[in-house]
């Protein structure tokens, strides 16, 4: 056993009112987008128990809210002073103890919250989430960010690391290969998702040291995780597995050349559609299967990143979020607070550190967040 | 200066004469594609000054030919009792002299031709090139491939490595950003093309030690080098800069996933255009923009990737290439071929070796085709 004091012990049983924390002023859009997208994550769900604080500026948030009754019902504003901008150093969003996001994090290590969700500053985020809840075990130097992936199944698979580690060793991968499935699991509602380590090509010999370490400690067997074996980029979109795995570094890439390619390529039909008379009726008489389409790959859908291994749940999302994707991000909040996912990865996580005597390496391993708060 | 024994002095004078050697039973497809696709490379040219080397089964190769009298005029075969098969291993492939490969990268070595194409195992073409060619420079562990990349720029951008070295230090991301700049000169004729590396993030202290490294001592200026700083996934498709330098890692991992990711958007595209009868018709007023649009975003436009840093021009095209995506590797190697492409990467090699004191690192790296070998 491997385990962190823990700070924030968690019940297994679901908990009977689900409390979110909204960071209402993060993000581009503050309280405009934060509390429309809260409403419209609550209009979706049907369990009766959700409830809602808004940390910010109650002069800001009071007037958004009072437009939305039902939310108002179940919802609660902790007023702020303070905010956190999208610019803002990490180090010194650590220190301003009056911010929206410091509160927010705050309400869950108190266990007033049972997740929070923030669309602000990356670093911040990372930062004070590490600091104030603390990671579950020593060997997570720190949080995971994972994604939603659109796949041609027509599902969603799960990639992680997407950014916070730039360097990950077998250990640490192993780790977000746990870390995947339970996520994939409580939110995806697939109980034994498929992992795949992401790799130059699916033979044992491919790849670098790290790589071909994980996977030979996933092949042998660890508790747990369905181990598919090596994927390769091609294989996130044909959805070959439901998990992903990689480093920071490689995801993170991997991750916005996609986000490049599509939106290329969605430019190109786009401007093929346009380019003659002929074709613009056709595009015309094509709209409505085309507007179809579009909603269904609306990189909204997969908005809200887990930060994953923390004593707490807390789900990023993309800064520039408007309400109907910040919603899918509380949504994602959602699904993690009523399971009982974070007890999983702590159950997964001391069976595989007890039976492969893993320990992470004492080499400081970088972060992109970390970089920024030293 | 760290030159190995130079086994194929290069003349800075463009050849009077261009020969290319074709390993004709190279690929999916063999004669049927490397012959008709050598063809059409030779429609394409105007030079006058082509002839090329048809490596192969001649019983195969010669009804092929015949069908094709323009290039009958200014081809030989060269015939060949064997080949590689796709999926033939490396050590295996090293040790059998009578392939067509094998002869038609020796043609290369003793100056008979000025460049070989081969749509064959990747594996075999790597550990065949580097034993019979040799590595420019002590400094090269092993030849990186470069990939063309279109990008919304309407342009074609180049990518390396993506796939022979999966660990790459500061010293060997520099060679690539030599190399690069060499090559998008030679082929895509830009005289100073803008280089950037690829990254997490675009902040100095982004990302892992390597590019950290690299990134400095790019800052501080490499002869030769028009170096753009860190950039980041979505970059490459935005055509930010004309020569994007990564590990062979990420690079393949990269690659794979805009492939996947281009298929899958289009393939929703398709889907949308044949959801409904009202889309089919718009589909059908819309056919020749849209076929027009694939043309011009056929991966095959991007195809030929060479092997850089070897004392010699290979180029490797996709093994299922068809004929006109073939020609187009044709048409790298010629342009490598009639340009002072090897000259340029030695000269500015030998410079970023004087002028920085880079030198390698002892520890053996990994690689995709070396590990295959041993």
């Amino acid at each position: 056993m491997s385990h962190s004091e823990d700070t924030h012990p968690q019940s297994i049983s679901q908990p009977q009112t689900v409390v979110i924390a909204i960071d209402a002023m993060g993000g581009d859009h503050g309280p405009r987008v934060t509390v429309a997208g809260a409403a419209e994550a609550l209009s979706r769900d049907t369990s009766g128990r959700l409830r809602f604080v808004l940390h910010g500026d109650e002069a800001l948030i009071g007037p958004e809210l009072a437009k939305l009754p039902a939310l108002k019902a179940v919802a609660t504003i902790a007023h702020t002073d303070q905010f956190i901008a999208m610019d803002e150093k990490p180090a010194q969003a650590l220190r301003r103890k009056g911010t929206s996001l410091f509160a927010a994090i705050t309400s869950v290590k108190t266990r007033e919250a049972h997740a929070v969700v923030s669309a602000g500053n990356t670093g911040a985020l990372m930062a004070l989430s590490k600091m104030l809840l603390k990671m579950m075990t020593d060997d997570l130097e720190r949080p995971a960010i994972a994604c939603g992936w659109p796949n041609e199944k027509g599902g969603m698979g799960t990639v992680l690391d997407v950014g916070a580690n730039v360097t990950s060793d077998a250990n640490q991968l192993i780790e977000f290969a746990v870390m995947g499935t339970a996520f994939h699991r409580a939110v995806r509602g697939k109980d034994r998702p498929t992992v795949g380590l992401l790799n130059v090509g699916s033979e044992d010999v491919k790849g670098h040291e790290e790589v071909r370490e994980a996977h030979r400690i996933l092949r042998e067997g660890v508790d747990g995780i369905n181990y598919h074996g090596f994927v390769e980029g091609d294989d996130i979109g044909k959805g070959t597995v439901d998990v992903i795995v990689t480093d920071g570094f490689t995801g993170n890439i991997a991750l916005k050349t996609a986000e490049g390619t599509a939106k290329f390529v969605k430019n190109l039909f786009k401007g093929a559609l346009k380019s003659t008379p002929l074709a613009m009726a056709g595009a015309l008489l094509a709209s409505s299967a085309l507007k179809k389409m579009a909603r269904s790959v609306d990189p909204g859908a997969a908005n809200g990143g887990p930060l994953l291994g923390l004593n707490g749940i807390v789900v990023k999302s993309h800064g520039g979020a408007e309400a109907w994707a910040f919603s899918n991000a509380v949504s994602v909040a959602i699904s993690l607070a009523a399971s009982t996912y974070e007890h999983d990865i702590r159950q997964a996580l001391a069976q595989v550190n007890s039976a492969h005597g893993l320990k992470s390496d004492t080499v400081p391993a970088d972060s992109v967040a970390d970089e920024k708060v030293s």
